[in-house]
Protein backbone atom coordinates (compact mmCIF):
# COMPACT_ATOMS: atom_id res chain seq x y z
CA UNK A 1 0.00 0.00 0.00
CA UNK A 2 1.41 3.27 -0.69
CA UNK A 3 0.79 6.17 1.23
CA UNK A 4 0.33 9.60 0.00
CA UNK A 5 2.04 12.26 2.31
CA UNK A 6 -0.08 15.21 1.09
CA UNK A 7 -3.67 13.26 2.10
CA UNK A 8 -2.55 13.57 5.77
CA UNK A 9 -3.12 16.47 7.91
CA UNK A 10 -0.48 19.62 9.47
CA UNK A 11 -1.94 18.05 13.06
CA UNK A 12 -0.92 14.54 12.15
CA UNK A 13 2.20 15.36 10.50
CA UNK A 14 3.57 17.47 13.55
CA UNK A 15 3.40 14.53 15.98
CA UNK A 16 4.96 11.74 13.71
CA UNK A 17 8.27 12.30 15.09
CA UNK A 18 7.22 11.12 18.77
CA UNK A 19 5.32 8.00 17.31
CA UNK A 20 8.59 7.69 15.47
CA UNK A 21 10.71 8.15 18.84
CA UNK A 22 7.89 6.13 20.63
CA UNK A 23 8.03 3.14 17.73
CA UNK A 24 11.97 3.28 17.75
CA UNK A 25 12.59 2.64 21.26
CA UNK A 26 9.96 -0.26 21.11
CA UNK A 27 12.00 -1.76 18.27
CA UNK A 28 15.33 -1.52 20.41
CA UNK A 29 13.34 -3.16 23.02
CA UNK A 30 12.69 -6.28 20.46
CA UNK A 31 8.58 -5.53 21.42
CA UNK A 32 7.25 -6.41 17.74
CA UNK A 33 3.37 -6.16 18.31
CA UNK A 34 1.60 -2.92 20.15
CA UNK A 35 -1.86 -2.60 20.82
CA UNK A 36 -2.77 1.17 20.65
CA UNK A 37 -3.99 1.19 24.57
CA UNK A 38 -0.64 0.34 25.98
CA UNK A 39 1.12 2.71 23.32
CA UNK A 40 -1.47 5.36 25.05
CA UNK A 41 -0.15 4.35 28.40
CA UNK A 42 3.41 4.68 27.06
CA UNK A 43 3.05 8.31 25.09
CA UNK A 44 0.52 9.49 27.66
CA UNK A 45 -2.03 10.53 25.25
CA UNK A 46 -5.49 8.74 24.05
CA UNK A 47 -6.05 5.69 22.71
CA UNK A 48 -8.09 6.70 20.24
CA UNK A 49 -6.57 9.18 19.17
CA UNK A 50 -3.51 6.93 18.21
CA UNK A 51 -5.98 5.14 16.36
CA UNK A 52 -7.30 8.09 14.42
CA UNK A 53 -3.54 9.35 13.85
CA UNK A 54 -2.28 5.58 12.79
CA UNK A 55 -4.92 5.40 10.41
CA UNK A 56 -3.59 7.52 8.49
CA UNK A 57 -1.22 4.83 7.37
CA UNK A 58 -4.27 1.84 6.40
CA UNK A 59 -5.96 -0.91 8.18
CA UNK A 60 -3.29 -1.96 10.55
CA UNK A 61 -4.10 -2.62 14.42
CA UNK A 62 -6.73 -4.67 13.98
CA UNK A 63 -8.71 -5.40 17.28
CA UNK A 64 -7.00 -7.50 19.41
CA UNK A 65 -4.03 -7.81 17.27
CA UNK A 66 -2.41 -4.67 17.55
CA UNK A 67 0.51 -2.74 15.17
CA UNK A 68 3.36 -4.16 13.72
CA UNK A 69 6.00 -2.04 15.30
CA UNK A 70 8.74 -2.21 12.90
CA UNK A 71 5.78 -1.66 9.76
CA UNK A 72 4.44 1.55 11.26
CA UNK A 73 8.19 2.90 11.72
CA UNK A 74 9.06 2.65 8.85
CA UNK A 75 5.95 4.03 6.94
CA UNK A 76 6.82 7.17 9.07
CA UNK A 77 9.87 7.33 8.51
CA UNK A 78 9.38 7.35 5.21
CA UNK A 79 6.98 9.89 4.86
CA UNK A 80 8.92 12.04 7.17
CA UNK A 81 11.56 11.55 4.17
CA UNK A 82 13.87 9.34 6.35
CA UNK A 83 14.31 7.14 3.70
CA UNK A 84 16.46 8.70 1.50
CA UNK A 85 19.96 10.42 2.30
CA UNK A 86 20.10 14.24 3.01
CA UNK A 87 23.42 15.63 2.25
CA UNK A 88 24.33 18.46 4.93
CA UNK A 89 26.19 20.96 5.78
CA UNK A 90 27.11 23.18 8.86
CA UNK A 91 27.78 27.07 8.83
CA UNK A 92 29.41 28.19 11.97
CA UNK A 93 31.54 25.24 13.87
CA UNK A 94 31.58 26.90 17.17
CA UNK A 95 30.06 25.12 19.90
CA UNK A 96 26.44 24.86 18.61
CA UNK A 97 27.52 23.84 15.01
CA UNK A 98 30.29 21.04 16.75
CA UNK A 99 26.98 19.70 18.70
CA UNK A 100 25.33 19.32 15.97
CA UNK A 101 27.81 17.52 14.11
CA UNK A 102 28.48 15.37 16.92
CA UNK A 103 25.40 14.35 17.41
CA UNK A 104 25.67 10.69 15.25
CA UNK A 105 22.29 10.46 15.50
CA UNK A 106 21.34 12.28 12.23
CA UNK A 107 23.15 10.08 10.11
CA UNK A 108 21.40 7.18 11.32
CA UNK A 109 18.44 9.27 10.14
CA UNK A 110 19.24 9.80 6.87
CA UNK A 111 21.42 13.24 7.60
CA UNK A 112 25.19 12.88 5.98
CA UNK A 113 27.03 15.81 6.84
CA UNK A 114 29.73 16.61 4.49
CA UNK A 115 31.13 19.74 5.49
CA UNK A 116 31.64 21.94 8.16
CA UNK A 117 32.34 25.59 7.38
CA UNK A 118 33.78 28.79 9.61
CA UNK A 119 35.35 31.89 9.41
CA UNK A 120 37.93 31.12 12.52
CA UNK A 121 41.26 30.17 10.72
CA UNK A 122 42.15 28.55 14.14
CA UNK A 123 39.81 25.87 13.43
CA UNK A 124 41.15 25.18 9.55
CA UNK A 125 42.56 21.57 9.59
CA UNK A 126 40.23 19.94 12.72
CA UNK A 127 38.03 17.56 11.43
CA UNK A 128 34.62 16.11 13.37
CA UNK A 129 33.39 13.01 12.59
CA UNK A 130 35.76 12.77 9.59
CA UNK A 131 34.60 15.53 8.09
CA UNK A 132 36.77 18.74 7.90
CA UNK A 133 35.80 22.28 8.76
CA UNK A 134 36.87 24.36 5.93
CA UNK A 135 36.99 27.92 5.55
CA UNK A 136 34.07 30.16 4.30
CA UNK A 137 36.18 31.35 1.22
CA UNK A 138 35.83 28.21 -0.23
CA UNK A 139 32.40 27.71 0.52
CA UNK A 140 30.84 28.39 -3.49
CA UNK A 141 33.63 26.18 -4.92
CA UNK A 142 32.69 23.25 -2.78
CA UNK A 143 28.84 23.82 -3.21
CA UNK A 144 29.32 23.61 -7.27
CA UNK A 145 30.98 20.17 -7.06
CA UNK A 146 28.93 18.49 -4.05
CA UNK A 147 25.17 19.12 -4.16
CA UNK A 148 23.56 19.66 -0.67
CA UNK A 149 20.30 19.62 0.22
CA UNK A 150 20.34 21.00 3.43
CA UNK A 151 22.70 23.76 5.14
CA UNK A 152 22.35 24.44 8.78
CA UNK A 153 22.96 28.05 10.04
CA UNK A 154 24.85 28.14 13.22
CA UNK A 155 26.21 31.99 12.90
CA UNK A 156 25.46 34.95 14.38
CA UNK A 157 22.91 36.77 13.02
CA UNK A 158 24.48 39.81 11.25
CA UNK A 159 25.86 37.48 8.49
CA UNK A 160 22.96 35.16 8.64
CA UNK A 161 21.26 36.83 5.59
CA UNK A 162 24.44 37.40 3.30
CA UNK A 163 25.15 33.42 3.58
CA UNK A 164 21.93 32.17 3.52
CA UNK A 165 21.78 34.42 -0.24
CA UNK A 166 24.89 32.45 -1.24
CA UNK A 167 23.77 29.14 -0.34
CA UNK A 168 20.68 29.30 -2.30
CA UNK A 169 22.13 31.25 -4.99
CA UNK A 170 24.65 27.80 -5.48
CA UNK A 171 21.63 25.31 -4.88
CA UNK A 172 20.42 24.56 -1.12
CA UNK A 173 17.03 24.22 -1.00
CA UNK A 174 16.37 23.73 2.92
CA UNK A 175 17.88 25.60 5.70
CA UNK A 176 17.83 24.54 9.42
CA UNK A 177 18.19 28.03 11.19
CA UNK A 178 19.56 28.82 14.44
CA UNK A 179 20.39 32.32 13.56
CA UNK A 180 18.31 34.72 15.88
CA UNK A 181 16.84 36.43 12.36
CA UNK A 182 13.74 35.70 10.07
CA UNK A 183 15.35 35.03 6.84
CA UNK A 184 13.45 36.61 3.97
CA UNK A 185 14.36 33.90 1.36
CA UNK A 186 12.61 32.94 -2.17
CA UNK A 187 9.23 31.44 -1.49
CA UNK A 188 10.80 27.89 -2.84
CA UNK A 189 13.09 27.42 -0.15
CA UNK A 190 12.20 25.33 2.68
CA UNK A 191 13.76 27.14 6.22
CA UNK A 192 12.71 25.73 9.70
CA UNK A 193 14.47 27.57 12.47
CA UNK A 194 15.32 27.09 15.92
CA UNK A 195 14.80 30.57 18.23
CA UNK A 196 16.41 29.25 21.43
CA UNK A 197 15.82 32.30 22.98
CA UNK A 198 12.12 32.72 21.89
CA UNK A 199 12.03 28.89 23.46
CA UNK A 200 13.52 30.28 26.74
CA UNK A 201 10.77 33.07 26.78
CA UNK A 202 8.05 30.73 27.00
CA UNK A 203 9.57 28.99 29.85
CA UNK A 204 9.75 32.51 31.73
CA UNK A 205 6.15 33.38 30.87
CA UNK A 206 5.13 29.91 32.12
CA UNK A 207 6.94 30.85 35.29
CA UNK A 208 5.59 33.90 35.77
CA UNK A 209 2.51 33.27 35.11
CA UNK A 210 2.94 30.12 37.75
CA UNK A 211 4.12 32.05 40.14
CA UNK A 212 1.30 34.12 40.17
CA UNK A 213 -1.17 31.83 40.44
CA UNK A 214 0.54 30.32 43.06
CA UNK A 215 1.52 33.83 45.16
CA UNK B 1 -2.03 50.38 33.85
CA UNK B 2 -1.07 46.98 34.61
CA UNK B 3 -1.67 44.19 32.54
CA UNK B 4 -2.62 40.90 33.77
CA UNK B 5 -0.83 37.95 32.20
CA UNK B 6 -3.81 35.45 32.18
CA UNK B 7 -6.12 37.94 30.04
CA UNK B 8 -3.62 37.18 26.90
CA UNK B 9 -4.35 34.51 24.54
CA UNK B 10 -2.24 31.78 24.35
CA UNK B 11 -2.14 32.42 20.64
CA UNK B 12 -0.29 35.72 21.09
CA UNK B 13 1.67 34.44 23.87
CA UNK B 14 3.08 32.64 21.53
CA UNK B 15 3.79 35.40 19.16
CA UNK B 16 5.20 37.95 22.00
CA UNK B 17 9.12 36.70 21.68
CA UNK B 18 9.05 37.30 18.25
CA UNK B 19 7.49 40.99 18.66
CA UNK B 20 10.29 41.77 21.45
CA UNK B 21 12.91 40.76 18.95
CA UNK B 22 11.81 43.28 16.19
CA UNK B 23 10.84 45.63 18.71
CA UNK B 24 14.59 45.39 20.76
CA UNK B 25 15.76 45.68 17.00
CA UNK B 26 13.82 49.08 16.34
CA UNK B 27 15.44 50.36 19.62
CA UNK B 28 18.82 49.41 18.41
CA UNK B 29 18.14 51.47 15.18
CA UNK B 30 17.09 54.71 17.33
CA UNK B 31 13.47 54.26 16.78
CA UNK B 32 11.37 55.58 19.05
CA UNK B 33 7.52 55.17 17.53
CA UNK B 34 6.46 52.78 14.62
CA UNK B 35 3.18 52.40 12.99
CA UNK B 36 0.92 49.20 13.01
CA UNK B 37 1.77 48.97 9.00
CA UNK B 38 5.39 49.95 8.94
CA UNK B 39 5.57 47.17 11.86
CA UNK B 40 3.40 44.82 9.93
CA UNK B 41 5.87 45.02 6.66
CA UNK B 42 9.08 44.57 8.90
CA UNK B 43 7.40 41.15 10.19
CA UNK B 44 5.65 40.23 6.90
CA UNK B 45 2.17 39.90 9.15
CA UNK B 46 -0.81 41.81 8.41
CA UNK B 47 -1.25 45.31 10.54
CA UNK B 48 -4.55 43.94 11.54
CA UNK B 49 -3.07 41.01 13.35
CA UNK B 50 -0.42 43.47 15.12
CA UNK B 51 -3.14 46.08 15.89
CA UNK B 52 -5.29 43.00 17.54
CA UNK B 53 -2.15 41.26 19.28
CA UNK B 54 -0.73 44.65 20.82
CA UNK B 55 -4.54 46.19 21.97
CA UNK B 56 -3.86 43.55 24.74
CA UNK B 57 -1.60 45.78 26.15
CA UNK B 58 -3.75 48.81 26.06
CA UNK B 59 -4.85 51.63 24.09
CA UNK B 60 -1.21 52.41 22.38
CA UNK B 61 -1.11 53.12 19.06
CA UNK B 62 -3.42 56.37 18.05
CA UNK B 63 -4.41 56.22 14.25
CA UNK B 64 -1.47 58.31 12.56
CA UNK B 65 1.02 58.23 15.93
CA UNK B 66 2.20 54.78 16.16
CA UNK B 67 3.44 52.41 18.87
CA UNK B 68 5.72 53.75 21.44
CA UNK B 69 8.76 51.29 20.55
CA UNK B 70 10.36 51.75 23.88
CA UNK B 71 7.16 51.28 26.10
CA UNK B 72 5.51 48.48 24.28
CA UNK B 73 9.05 46.56 24.48
CA UNK B 74 9.14 46.44 28.43
CA UNK B 75 5.62 45.92 28.64
CA UNK B 76 5.52 42.74 26.30
CA UNK B 77 9.15 41.85 28.42
CA UNK B 78 7.22 42.16 31.90
CA UNK B 79 4.49 39.60 30.54
CA UNK B 80 7.31 37.32 29.25
CA UNK B 81 8.86 37.35 32.94
CA UNK B 82 12.17 39.13 31.09
CA UNK B 83 11.64 41.90 34.31
CA UNK B 84 12.65 39.21 37.10
CA UNK B 85 16.41 37.63 37.31
CA UNK B 86 16.05 33.75 36.69
CA UNK B 87 18.62 31.39 38.17
CA UNK B 88 20.03 28.92 35.74
CA UNK B 89 22.18 26.16 35.99
CA UNK B 90 23.45 24.19 33.24
CA UNK B 91 23.28 20.28 33.20
CA UNK B 92 25.88 18.30 30.56
CA UNK B 93 28.86 21.01 29.75
CA UNK B 94 29.75 19.10 26.23
CA UNK B 95 29.39 20.93 22.98
CA UNK B 96 25.60 22.06 23.92
CA UNK B 97 25.72 23.26 27.01
CA UNK B 98 28.88 25.32 26.27
CA UNK B 99 27.26 26.54 23.22
CA UNK B 100 24.38 27.97 25.71
CA UNK B 101 26.63 29.18 28.34
CA UNK B 102 28.35 30.82 25.94
CA UNK B 103 25.13 32.93 24.58
CA UNK B 104 26.05 36.15 26.67
CA UNK B 105 21.61 37.13 25.26
CA UNK B 106 20.35 35.34 27.52
CA UNK B 107 21.96 37.25 30.67
CA UNK B 108 20.72 40.70 29.59
CA UNK B 109 17.08 38.74 29.30
CA UNK B 110 17.15 37.86 33.10
CA UNK B 111 18.42 34.57 32.97
CA UNK B 112 21.68 34.69 35.18
CA UNK B 113 23.97 31.08 34.40
CA UNK B 114 24.86 29.84 38.34
CA UNK B 115 26.53 26.81 37.59
CA UNK B 116 27.76 24.33 35.28
CA UNK B 117 27.69 20.35 36.08
CA UNK B 118 29.32 17.34 33.96
CA UNK B 119 30.63 14.03 34.51
CA UNK B 120 33.53 13.89 32.84
CA UNK B 121 36.73 14.67 35.33
CA UNK B 122 38.49 16.32 32.05
CA UNK B 123 35.91 19.52 32.49
CA UNK B 124 36.25 20.10 36.18
CA UNK B 125 38.48 23.32 36.95
CA UNK B 126 37.40 25.09 33.42
CA UNK B 127 35.13 27.87 33.87
CA UNK B 128 32.70 29.36 31.05
CA UNK B 129 32.28 33.37 30.94
CA UNK B 130 33.62 33.24 34.88
CA UNK B 131 31.12 30.21 35.63
CA UNK B 132 32.95 27.18 36.99
CA UNK B 133 32.02 23.39 35.55
CA UNK B 134 31.40 21.73 38.47
CA UNK B 135 31.20 17.91 38.52
CA UNK B 136 27.58 16.27 39.08
CA UNK B 137 28.59 14.93 42.68
CA UNK B 138 27.99 18.45 43.78
CA UNK B 139 25.16 19.18 42.46
CA UNK B 140 22.83 18.18 44.85
CA UNK B 141 25.02 20.30 47.65
CA UNK B 142 24.92 23.14 45.22
CA UNK B 143 21.16 22.93 45.10
CA UNK B 144 20.81 23.54 48.81
CA UNK B 145 23.11 26.20 49.05
CA UNK B 146 21.31 28.39 45.55
CA UNK B 147 18.25 28.43 44.46
CA UNK B 148 17.79 27.76 41.28
CA UNK B 149 14.41 28.21 39.38
CA UNK B 150 15.88 26.87 35.73
CA UNK B 151 18.02 23.87 35.18
CA UNK B 152 18.79 23.55 31.74
CA UNK B 153 19.77 19.80 30.05
CA UNK B 154 21.84 18.71 27.69
CA UNK B 155 22.58 15.33 29.04
CA UNK B 156 22.03 11.58 27.10
CA UNK B 157 18.50 10.64 27.33
CA UNK B 158 19.83 7.49 29.64
CA UNK B 159 20.26 9.93 32.08
CA UNK B 160 17.67 12.80 31.87
CA UNK B 161 15.13 11.57 34.05
CA UNK B 162 17.28 10.57 36.91
CA UNK B 163 18.83 13.95 37.27
CA UNK B 164 15.51 15.54 36.38
CA UNK B 165 14.17 13.74 39.67
CA UNK B 166 16.81 15.21 41.52
CA UNK B 167 16.33 18.74 40.54
CA UNK B 168 12.90 18.40 41.38
CA UNK B 169 13.68 16.60 44.56
CA UNK B 170 16.01 20.31 45.44
CA UNK B 171 13.50 22.94 44.42
CA UNK B 172 14.10 23.46 41.09
CA UNK B 173 10.81 24.48 39.11
CA UNK B 174 11.35 24.35 34.95
CA UNK B 175 13.47 22.48 33.49
CA UNK B 176 14.30 23.23 29.38
CA UNK B 177 14.95 19.94 28.20
CA UNK B 178 17.01 18.80 25.27
CA UNK B 179 17.55 15.32 26.20
CA UNK B 180 15.71 13.64 23.58
CA UNK B 181 13.26 11.96 26.13
CA UNK B 182 9.68 12.73 27.12
CA UNK B 183 10.38 13.25 30.98
CA UNK B 184 7.47 12.30 33.18
CA UNK B 185 7.68 14.62 35.99
CA UNK B 186 4.69 16.06 38.76
CA UNK B 187 2.58 18.41 36.64
CA UNK B 188 3.45 21.63 39.54
CA UNK B 189 7.22 21.33 37.43
CA UNK B 190 7.61 23.23 34.05
CA UNK B 191 9.39 21.67 31.23
CA UNK B 192 10.01 23.48 27.94
CA UNK B 193 11.66 20.46 25.52
CA UNK B 194 13.84 21.06 22.28
CA UNK B 195 13.89 18.24 20.39
CA UNK B 196 16.01 18.99 17.80
CA UNK B 197 16.07 15.57 15.80
CA UNK B 198 12.55 16.19 15.43
CA UNK B 199 12.73 19.52 13.91
CA UNK B 200 14.78 18.40 11.52
CA UNK B 201 12.33 15.82 10.71
CA UNK B 202 10.21 18.23 9.91
CA UNK B 203 12.72 20.04 7.30
CA UNK B 204 13.06 16.77 5.70
CA UNK B 205 9.43 15.94 5.50
CA UNK B 206 9.04 19.29 3.92
CA UNK B 207 11.49 18.58 1.29
CA UNK B 208 9.94 15.32 0.58
CA UNK B 209 6.76 16.97 -0.07
CA UNK B 210 8.51 19.68 -2.19
CA UNK B 211 10.03 17.09 -4.53
CA UNK B 212 6.98 14.86 -4.98
CA UNK B 213 4.97 18.29 -5.59
CA UNK B 214 7.66 19.30 -8.29
CA UNK B 215 8.74 15.69 -9.56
Amino acid sequence: MIVEAREISQAVIGRLPRYHRYLGELISEGVERISSSELSKRMKVTASQIRQDLNNFGGFGQQGYGYNVKYLYHEIGKILGLDKEHNMIIIGAGNLGQALANYAAFEGRGFILKGLFDVNPRLQGMSIRGVPIRMMDDLEEFLKETKIEIATLTIPKARALEVANILVENGVKAIWNFAHIDLNLPEDVIVENVHLSENLMKLSYNISRYNEEHS
